[in-house]
């Protein structure tokens, strides 16, 4: 055996280990009667503990050692030169934190989430505040232990969007902003006037269910290596590439709450299910920050696969024009008197919520971007967790220039920070700008694209989408994913073009 | 933290791995799609292989030493006592086994068990043949290494039947074959005249379900700390007293398939749903030797609940007297014109059948007999695995008097053997006969228990059977158990004297 190859099954088994935690977090949000919670929790603290002790033990240091060795004269696109690197890299990283701080974080999060719910469901910030501060606390010395050249922020980017910056992150959303705001002072009084009634009528589950499934599977969602349950919150999770699961939730008064959830789980399926056989059960399949069994590069990245296939292709015009006949005939009664355009134009109403997973395509930054400023403010400590609803509500009103009703729709919304994610919230902004960019590339590199999608062939877009993503899994950092896919560093440019061209043409300006 | 806290705390970890191991198990055949089967068996070997490590270490000799210190004052009942002299036994027996022989037998399986399905679906035993001879050799190997008096099947049974031996089994064996005879002298000749034709009728699965689930709660099987899933082959399964799963498959075209099978993995439910919370996660609820957690003592300890369950409760003549009319209700059509007295007969209708799947109560052990006898010839060696379909079909003729349709149907029928499984057949019958001395031992207790079993109140037999039974997990072997529950060990008699009662009764000898 060569030391490559020890390396190679010493990770593979890491992953496996990975995969199971998976799998023990599927269960547990789909299958896993109630009683079972406590056993769970336990099971998942031993094994999550096993892989980490296994991970940042002097034995990987070894291996890695020896494989990087064997390796060096490697160029830039072997895999086995990028999966030793990735693992160096997550240990080094790694090696640099404290045990106690990555348990301390652990435990304080199966804590925090039950005093976030019991928060939000009694509107009481309160109750939150105390662990929140304890979660923010700890946050601040994980970014120390990683380290940072500018900001503490940009420690811990490092684990959700390698390369990113506070500093790059306030230019982008800078541009942003700008280029939404026009279209949104235009799209939002002009929603007022789209007709939506039909969206609110019984839309049985079942049906929901069969039409969204047609459509992940037209998309290329592969039932011998997936399968679709249902959870309270909609998820993509993975077992190697070959065991790809979605979940979605439904509302039988609001269709396309599960369908679109479904298009956006079945882009990060895609992702999954499209990454080089080669790269499984290896250090490009696992993300080993976080001991998760993943194939995207980043949490941008792959949210970028779920945009890109929720709103450039199931929200566009063709799409419905293509597709709505097949709804209809799922719901004949619920969509008398209807067209494809009328649900086109009913799918793409702008408006002004303070909640965030009910935003459109044109607020939705604006909800990242206040989130982001204030996980910020916490870490630098120029804002008190006591000032935070304050701070929410101020930033709603400026962004969105609405007040949140209350706490609950407002500051304790998201579960994101009982969770211990700080930090993350900005790879949904990523993601969003990086799909317009792999989008238009796919456009420029495979002619006749839109007349395919058009007529409903989606493998030309699938098929551009595995050879410059998919397949990579985690070999490249999300920048030199890009450089390689589209020529070009994360630009706000065609995304922006991408909303002008849709929106224009929704609610045009005056002439 | 003491030596025995310590200990603890090691073995709740492995608990939580075997937990792992199960939930792989369970989802591999209940939920899985089919491509992820190879990735999966990775994932089953990586646990197995970390848990067994873990468990065959120096460590576990270190702690196993310092916490026999610690309770070598405390008496017989101590369960931590009991805890460690259960993990001390295993730990002896693993460790004379040789590690390069369990990972053969582990590898071994995998590939057997796609021979004997590929065997079977061909009828062709000359494809598995290989495999099972290899199979044998190792099993016989496992027998040298674990060590025995006598005979190298003790060695075999230690693993799944503690205390049990060849020259037990040929006696309990010689006994049953005796009292069983005549029953079905008389009983398979006189079911020919029993009614039937209602039972193959088309039973929506559906109402199947939601009748067998009925009973299984009336029986007591908490849906809180359980789910009924559809498999291929019905199985249990629990990952901690907390999250005890059960499965059944459906057969329209006859009901009682996937109804008694629901009772009978009901039966091994309760049993691991009624272990003492105190036992959690602890060597008395993991099967250290087969790193399967579970909480029934032996193999034919817990068939035996599934036996009573099935058997004694619920093909019995009370318990379609009182629930006939329920079944009438989620089947109208197909039992119109069929009363409670029809469908107990029809249910315990005795034919010779090559099946033993599809056995009654009376000819059941017949099979296992067959099976024992070639078990022990082959691991002796006086049977080559070559003319095993002849002593197959003579053993068949000789105990059931029919000679089997072809080998698929015969001698290629169960999955056991292929799976690594030999020495497990007896715990069927040992569970039959363990069933009915629990049953006689409750009853005798338990003043009324008849009249609350024929008015459906469940809670005095499973009351009794939790206190006798369930709650001590792996304390005591199958013999302890008996002796404390029953006062008395093995005994054929009751379990002779209840299939004479239940099949005088519908069979009566001339008089």
């Amino acid at each position: 055996m060569t030391a490559y190859e020890e390396f190679q099954g010493y990770f593979a088994e890491l992953n496996d280990l990975c995969c199971v935690i998976n799998l023990l977090t599927w269960d547990a949000r789909t299958q896993m009667p109630p009683g079972g919670a406590a056993a769970r929790g336990r099971q998942v603290a031993t094994v999550t503990r096993l892989a980490n002790e296994r991970f940042v033990s002097d034995t990987t240091g070894r291996l890695l050692d020896a494989a990087e060795a064997e390796v060096s004269g490697e160029g830039p696109d072997s895999y086995r030169a990028r999966s030793v690197a990735q693992a160096r890299e997550a240990y080094t990283l790694l090696r640099r934190v404290p045990t106690e701080l990555m348990s301390g974080i652990a435990e304080l999060k199966m804590v925090a989430q039950q005093a976030w719910q019991e928060a939000r469901a009694a509107n009481d910030f309160g109750r939150f505040a105390p662990d929140l501060s304890r979660m923010v606390e700890l946050n601040r010395r994980l970014a120390e232990a990683i380290g940072y050249q500018e900001h503490p922020y940009d420690a811990l980017l490092q684990r959700y969007e390698p390369g990113m910056t506070a500093a790059r992150l306030r230019g982008l959303f800078a541009t942003l902003r700008e280029g939404i705001a026009p279209l949104l002072a235009r799209a939002a009084p002009g929603s007022e006037a789209v007709r939506a009634d039909f969206l609110d009528r019984d839309y049985p589950e079942e049906q929901q269910r069969a039409f969204a499934l047609e459509i992940a599977q037209a998309f290329g969602y592969d039932l011998n290596r997936g399968r679709l349950d249902r959870s309270a919150h909609p998820f993509e999770i993975s077992f190697t590439r070959d065991d790809v699961r979605i979940t979605t939730r439904y509302n039988r008064r609001y269709a396309p709450a599960a369908l679109f959830g479904l298009f956006h789980e079945t882009g990060h399926a895609l992702y999954e299910q499209g990454v080089d056989p080669a790269l499984a059960r290896g250090p490009l399949t696992t993300d080993l920050l976080d001991l998760y069994a993943v194939g995207g590069t980043s949490y941008g990245t792959h949210e970028s696969q779920s945009r890109l296939w929720e709103n450039m292709v199931g929200r566009s015009r063709p799409f419905w024009q293509l597709h709505f006949a097949a709804l209809q005939r799922h719901f004949p009664e619920q969509l008398t008197g209807v067209d494809a355009e009328a649900f086109y134009r009913a799918a793409n109403r702008v408006r002004r919520s303070p909640i965030r997973v009910e935003a459109d395509e044109v607020t939705y930054n604006l909800h990242i971007m206040l989130r982001v400023e204030i996980e910020m403010a916490l870490l630098e400590g120029s804002l008190a967790v006591a000032d935070l609803p304050a701070a929410w509500n101020a930033g709603v009103r400026e962004y969105l220039e609405i007040d949140p009703p209350d706490d609950s729709r407002g500051v304790l919304q998201d579960i994101h920070w009982s969770t211990g994610l700080i930090g993350s919230f900005p790879t949904y902004t990523v993601g969003n700008v990086m799909a317009a960019q792999f989008f238009a590339a796919a456009r420029r590199a495979t002619p006749g694209l839109d007349t395919a999608l058009a007529r409903g062939d989606y493998a030309p877009l699938r098929g551009w989408l595995t050879e410059n993503v998919y397949r990579h899994g985690r070999a490249y950092s999300p920048d030199e994913l890009l450089n390689r896919a589209t020529g070009a560093s994360l630009d706000a440019g065609p995304y922006l073009a991408y909303l002008r061209g849709k929106y224009d043409d929704l609610f045009p300006p005056q002439a």
